[in-house]
């Protein structure tokens, strides 16, 4: 390949990459190796990297490197996601970690959460999303008792609680809102991500036959997911 | 009001704001100030702060403080947007700076870019729409020339790339990828940002008849845009 020497380094990355040699989660040589290697400054071996991580193939975290990244999962956006059959169409194996199950009363300054409740109580469930043993996606979930009673009884070890809504409710409208945010500490801590990391946010709300079921936010690294649509003029 | 002393901080400061008394931009206290006024531990201040962060009221900036936050603007999912109907719908005015315009050759390293031109060349223009004279989106498109040969000629003073495309092309199909990046130094400065600050990132690509047109990333700050999508089990 002719054409500048960053450009090269580019390619030949991009092959190992492509090829598998480099698999996701490899690291990719410091940027000072690189140098030593092409015999080049530091701004031609940057210049390459740059470009690798603009084009998704490679991911940096602070303190640990550069490594391969993974595929990113790219979701329909008018859709509920059923994340586990996202991530086991990658060929991976899928978990859901339960982190907390709170029967609550809803917060009273809080007028979306007493709308939900209409009443009830509701069920606040927090958990992780696992994709071959690494977090994927954080959830926060509330359902309201009043629109799900048997809910309250259900077992989140073999279906988690999104699939398990998908299976008992006959939802008929929903309402996403696609936001990013910079991770917060604890957030980061449950995604295994450098604080301050961009996310990609869904906060989702779930009516059935304009009774409110469930409230749900969905927060996945931005390096590892987003969200596609396909439309026309008339949409 | 009763409750917790972080729920009444909260509440004050969402007073002040919802009555306009805090105006968008207005500085909230530093931290230091709001546990002398109210007597009270760093932690409880932080937690009333927290919540105003969430609930979307208030933004941090490093080193400058804390403001309170603009209205975000919710935009349709399935939409190609106007911006400037956005922001004039916000009582804001509307002005676009272009950066720069190129006639080029595609990168022969990007099959997109080759697609696109499709044997001939790409006006690349780059640009921020600004809101009363901020900046709230950044803009980097490609337009085809072989499919568009009249913009050569057009004049973005008056109307910006986006309007003038939708004016002059009645496109058929789009594509729109919708991702979370942290702002490298180049676009955080662009956007006055914080550099790492989250990102809503909208890829569109757009096609007449199968032609392909113009694409497009828009790079908006996280915290002043966000995308909302309505839809039922059929969608």
């Amino acid at each position: 390949m002719t054409g500048p020497l960053h450009q090269r380094i580019r390619a030949d990355i991009e092959a190992r990459i492509r090829s598998g040699e480099w698999p996701p989660g490899h690291r990719v040589p410091f940027e000072t190796e690189l140098m030593a290697d092409y015999g080049c400054a530091r701004m031609t071996v940057s210049k390459a990297m740059a470009a690798l991580v603009d084009a998704g193939l490679i991911v940096r975290r602070k303190r640990a490197g550069t490594f391969v990244a993974r595929p990113r999962v790219h979701a329909p956006v008018l859709n509920i996601p059923d994340i586990q059959s996202e991530i086991v169409a990658r060929g991976e194996t899928y978990a859901f970690r339960l982190l907390s199950r709170t029967l609550r009363q809803p917060d009273r300054d809080s007028p979306e959460e007493v709308a939900l409740a209409a009443g009830g109580k509701l069920l606040a469930l927090d958990g992780v999303h696992d994709a071959d043993g690494r977090p994927f996606a954080l959830e926060r979930r509330l359902v309201s008792l009043k629109a799900v009673p048997e809910i309250a009884e259900a077992d989140f070890a073999q279906t988690p609680p999104g699939a398990w809504l998908l299976e008992h409710v006959a939802w008929t409208e929903a309402e996403s809102r696609i936001s990013a945010v910079n991770a917060d500490p604890d957030d980061a801590r449950l995604l295994a991500l450098d604080e301050g990391a961009a996310c990609l946010v869904v906060d989702r709300r779930t009516w059935r036959e304009g009774q409110h079921v469930t409230r749900v936010r969905q927060i996945f690294p931005g390096e590892a997911y987003d969200l596609v649509a396909r439309f026309g003029p008339g949409a």
